[in-house]
């Protein structure tokens, strides 16, 4: 890939931090300035998940410092390059958790890039193609990316409500989706979060009938509000006995410890559970929650850019969008204070025009 | 069901305990006379399972006494029943894991009569729908079974040699077929005992690439013999690494305490790992060993009726019966001292014809 046109950067106001112990504040950032293939797009909305907290608190051990986070990138596009072919000034755009990958292994070349095999080149903390450093994410001005990993955004959506998609709607669609979630089938979702309630709003709107698992009582109104057929409370065994083999898919979006093996005895012969929050310490698996059912314990990562198109597009013709909490930037170290907290319904997304004041 | 009919039983000879910390040794039980459905089978020869084991010592806590094991059986047809459509008196036949299930739910009717929804009737150490007691299995002169449960054998097969197909056989065929493993898939198979030599076998006769992992570099030279197309000693972290990412499937044959973790980052993306082993506590899996790749760690459990006919049918083309060292029944209980100790290539099978002496 050619880096001699895109030497020439830009400088644009960016919010991140510079060791894992320190708060976020303004800094400044390079932007390439766009190859025939690229778009700049001009970041009006940036939801925050809570990798972005992970990775600027060095939570994962691979953070390359200055952090700029943000991978829930809604935004208009100001300029495109020569060659541009989807996008013209003035367009709805949004860029999600990949801003490219190296299109050329297999997983590329099946659209499942998220699993490219020398590794997709994140929208933060990645070694950066083009410029001399790391890439930066959309807690930023602006940003410029390959057109195709840009997504067109259904014109009907709240834009600030459809940042999330990019991250919490895929990553809950794609294993939906893979897992042939649909009518006639009984879902469970796992834990109601910024994961959870898309999952609920997805799977509902692809006609299954979805059953809600929480640990807290207080979320069974919402749970209902966002679309659930039933709520179960997970620490009431006899509740849970409702659902003993039952189910033919659960999403499990809960990253902090619990026992999965109360939710593989949901499954049905050859149902299966798909975890997309990441508990930081391994899950201990009875080979009795599996053998005897054919089940089946799996995982899954966001997804492709054309399944990422899939989703917006669905999503747009369902009306389906993030429960958010419009913050400015100014907020953002509060936000993930109260996002340890769960203290969020169920996104906070931030207002990318605060940037500038 | 009817049990008038079947009321009145005849008495064989069979080796069983009446306790977990007795010996087996020869007793007397009933069989059923054959109801219009049923045919009686002189068994010839019988295969010992590690499962025969463990409910004869109780290890498993739901064993009723006393108690025969037995489940891979081979023998002659000596009557038949009025309704009797698939065999005749005369016909080799073979008898595996169960002896009826409900026929009438989901999974039943699927022909996944194994994972049936109110249970399998096990071919030992279950109710008995006929006689007012549990089932016994094969370490017995004969047994009367629904000819819906009886197999047809390759006349081409050596018949002692052909029980261990009736377990170890159908537990590894069902996954590596559930997985499609076929030509152009690499597949791992991890332990090489009583079901992993004949997982070798299998995978190798549908055309995929075969890779065997032990933790025995004794076992090296055989794994070859039987047809494997590489071995990994799997305490090396560095011959592993040659397969990490590699892998279509891999079938996880061994019953003891081992890092899963291990394998699951041997597969590829979509790859699937089946459990067929059954470990005695759980097993600790890493969230980033699925996400990433979406893995799925899954557990098989023997096969149903019409898909054991299918795998001796395999087996009748492809040549391919178990390893054994034929007994007598007398030595029954040293023979499960030496299981208990690995030692054995690779399946002890009884020849019947003992017990009549």
């Amino acid at each position: 890939m050619s880096t001699s046109s895109s030497s020439i950067a830009k400088q644009v106001h960016a919010f991140g931090n510079t060791a894992a112990t320190q708060p976020l504040q303004q800094l400044n950032i390079n932007r390439r300035n766009p190859t025939p293939h690229d778009v700049e797009i001009e970041i009006l909305f940036c939801g925050v998940c809570h990798s972005d907290l992970h990775t600027a608190k060095n939570e994962w051990h691979n953070t390359v410092y200055p952090c700029v986070p943000g991978h829930e990138i809604v935004g208009r596009i100001v300029t495109v390059g020569n060659h541009v072919k989807k996008f013209r000034v003035g367009d709805l755009a949004a860029v999600g958790c990949m801003v490219d990958s190296c299109r050329e292994c297999d997983y590329c070349k099946e659209g499942l890039e998220q699993y490219c095999e020398p590794g997709m080149t994140g929208t933060y903390n990645a070694p950066d193609k083009h410029l001399n450093t790391h890439t930066f994410g959309g807690y930023s001005e602006s940003i410029v990316v390959d057109e195709s990993f840009v997504l067109r955004v259904p014109e009907n959506l709240d834009p600030a409500a459809t940042a999330p998609l990019l991250c919490a709607g895929i990553t809950t669609y794609s294993p939906l989706k893979h897992w042939n979630v649909g009518k006639g089938k009984k879902v469970g979702i796992v834990g109601i979060g910024g994961l959870g309630h898309m999952a609920v709003k997805l799977a509902k709107a692809m006609g299954a009938e979805v059953i809600v698992f929480t640990t807290s009582p207080s979320k069974f109104e919402d749970a209902r509000r966002l679309g659930a057929d039933d709520v179960v409370l997970s620490k009431d065994e006899k509740q849970m006995r409702r659902y003993a083999r039952k189910l033919h898919f659960v999403l499990d979006a809960v990253s902090a410890q619990h026992d999965i093996n109360a939710y593989l005895n949901l499954l049905r012969v050859d149902g299966s559970l798909a975890l997309v929050g990441a508990p930081e310490l391994p899950l201990p698996v009875a080979a009795f929650s599996l053998i005897p059912k054919r089940r089946s314990f799996a995982g899954s990562m966001i997804g492709g850019i054309a399944e990422t198109q899939e989703m917006l597009d669905f999503c747009g013709r369902h009306n389906i969008v993030s429960d958010i909490e419009l913050i400015n930037i100014g907020q953002i170290n509060e936000a993930y204070d109260r996002l340890l907290k769960g203290d969020v319904k169920y996104r906070f997304v931030i207002d990318m025009a605060s940037i500038k004041k």
